[in-house]
């Protein structure tokens, strides 16, 4: 993770900057620990409370635990603006991206989307159905399918409309708001090729149509090559069977490309020779471009990035010049690894690469890292990802040519968060 | 993950196992299906339910998501064999393994150890005394640690008892209670070595004791090369705070070494030149031999590999002669990451190779697996983990030659389970 940076005016590497609070500069030290108490100051700092001094609960006074009673403010956040006129069966609820850290968002705080609310499937009454274009269709329970050999995968989902919120305002002064349709887990399930290598595939068969049983029947058609490429049949998140919100007891994944093709509740799989063109990839799931014509068979995600520290959540308020302090972010791309991340402090005037940290793996989040040493002065951030087919992440203006103004899916244009003289984030979009 | 196996008898390759069931054999397609129902026989059969008649939950009807309430039986377990004279204070809780899908355990049902209880620490009142032969001691709140850069790591946590319980009997019909003093989980931190070059370690500090805030007061001492090599503060587990069982809202990680020493509820460090012999690392914590005496500073666990599929909680009982069904398990070492994993059907005369499959990662459980075709025939199932230091898991014998009879810590003999000519799965001791 060390690193040199270029820019050495308002940057230092890891290993300088620990150097120089550390042993050169005693104000430096003082900087990224202040308001720090020293030990000398106030040795009794430590008996201000009663730690120690009485038992805590039981052992296993939660056999299935929850997070501390302090963290309650970190939850799934919904709006109004989010829903079908109002009707929250049919709504979006967003990961507090700016609480995220690491790679793994917890299942219970991934984001949902459902299309007629949440379904609560019995697992013992679970039924699939594989049929159309195959030599032996077949009604699986959930036994059956969990009797193939098992993958698992870390992937990114996200809503083909994260974003879209911001792209015609009103602008929301909130990570949660903006980025938050999207979420990273641990999936366990089974390739679909290696059921249908079982099953027998007919070479007429060129779509696949998946289908939900909540009260949206949910519709999608994706190609076979897709499906046969890394399409799975995941009955697990993170460890545990899914949740009820993510398609419990079996959800489609087909991984790096739009969150709604992962129907949930699945209950069906037919193949045929043409698409189906379902009501959610006609009348929506198209990528609408300025020339008013829409792109139908436009799946997987674009390469894409968003710094969650500093956000409007997590300002640098508390910053003083001088301060050496963390940026950090997430980057992602539907058509494989991120390879690298830039950032830049003037609305993308000049550009400086970031560190990838952590674990690097295609179609999952990858976490970005810049020590920058805060100036107290106003900055326009953006981050700008880039992946190994060689997609880079666009600008604005460079994304209105192609999609236009209209269109809420697959915006993945440079996203920008004005830093003020006193350190406070607000999300504005630089349309140039 | 293909492979081609040595044992051709009772083996398939991956890609031989769906060419025979899909192409070759129609009995054996049905063996892996079977008793599933055809379309063609019942076109009905999907119509049974009213699923996609009804609205579903609210989109957001749980801010903080919980497992389906179909899932009620996966939960942490707990004995009053496993705590100390019948009080669930000092005790431990166990994850179920056998439910466990991928290496991520969820927070929920990660294992936990509790020595006075489970504390809960207001974040806001948490401080960390950084002390002893340190140039600059100081007291941090939870903000001043968070301003260092992080780390993120999957890394798996165990009991160095664990498997105790089968040691000197009664032996469980459980994997949960036989190995579920064990998980694996995404944490993130800062890195010890990066505050320490902060604060300036002092030449002559050769040891680190961590100091708990909770009833026991849980106190262990590290030597400074582990610090500085690896040990991390964590206030992060799979992607959100830590839980209460786990430390919220900080612990220390010493990855690979024995979960006691990753102490919970962390209020203090000090730096010294010897060893602090508390009460956790005199009377317990050290590995009694076979001649009477202890060995101290015994930290590392060891290269170590349990079968969790089949198990007592997940037997053969479905299975027909000639049924092809995957053999998984974990693996795992505390001195850097699995090679390999062989296994034997025999007891431990004969022995072949599993595939290891997924993230392969130092100190973070390895998923291994392996396609057996059922012979209905009884089975002493055994795998045999080998790490890259070149540490392979002895046999009972081998060990007991090391560490004796008595002692309960860091026992990491090859286990076995028997499989009888039903399919029914018990966990016995081989000793030789």
């Amino acid at each position: 993770m060390d690193k040199t940076f270029k820019e050495e005016s308002t940057s230092v590497s890891r290993r300088e900057f620990f150097k120089r609070t550390a042993s050169v500069s005693a104000v430096a030290a003082a900087s990224i620990l202040a308001p720090g108490t020293l030990l000398a100051d106030d040795p009794n700092i430590m008996h201000h409370t009663k730690w120690g001094t009485s038992l805590g609960d039981e052992c296993n006074y939660n056999p299935y635990g929850l997070p501390s009673k302090y963290e309650h403010n970190v939850v799934r956040r919904t709006s109004a603006l989010m829903s079908s006129a109002g009707d929250m069966h049919a709504a979006i609820s967003m990961t507090p991206l700016h609480e995220q850290q690491g790679i793994i968002t917890p299942s219970g705080l991934h984001f949902t989307r459902t299309h007629n609310g949440v379904a609560h499937i019995d697992p013992n009454k679970f039924r699939l159905m594989i049929h159309g274009l195959v030599e032996k269709p077949i009604v699986l329970t959930l036994e059956q399918l969990k009797r193939y050999p098992s993958e698992t995968k870390i992937l990114f989902l996200e809503c083909p409309s994260n974003g879209a919120a911001e792209w015609k305002g009103p602008q929301f002064g909130s990570l949660q708001f903006v980025r938050g349709m999207m979420s990273c887990s641990e999936w366990t399930g089974v390739r679909l090729s290696v059921i249908l290598e079982d099953l027998g595939l007919k070479p007429t068969a060129k779509w696949m149509l998946a289908e939900g049983s909540d009260g949206s029947e949910m519709s999608r058609t994706l190609p076979v090559e897709k499906v046969l490429d890394d399409c799975m049949l995941v009955y697990a998140q993170n460890g545990e069977a899914l949740r009820d919100e993510q398609g419990y007891p079996v959800r489609l994944m087909a991984p790096g490309w739009e969150a709604n093709l992962c129907v949930k509740w699945l209950k069906r799989l037919e193949f045929g020779d043409k698409p189906w063109y379902a009501k959610e990839e006609t009348s929506k799931y198209t990528a609408l471009t300025a020339s008013g014509k829409a792109i139908q068979h436009f799946y997987a995600l674009e390469t894409n990035s968003v710094i969650t520290s500093p956000c409007p959540e997590k300002p640098w308020t508390d910053l003083k010049v001088g301060d050496l302090v963390e940026i950090e972010g997430l980057a992602w791309s539907g058509h494989g690894t991120v390879r690298g991340v830039d950032l830049s402090f003037d609305g993308g005037k000049n550009w400086i690469e970031a560190s990838l940290k952590g674990l690097v793996l295609p179609k999952a989040w990858t976490r970005f890292s810049y020590m920058y040493k805060y100036e107290g002065k106003p900055l326009l951030l953006q981050s700008r990802s880039y992946d190994d087919s060689d997609n880079v992440q666009p600008t604005v203006n460079q994304e209105k040519a192609v999609v236009g103004v209209e269109g809420v899916y697959h915006r993945n244009a440079i996203h920008t968060w004005a830093v003020d003289a006193k350190g406070e984030v607000t999300n504005v979009q630089i349309r140039s």
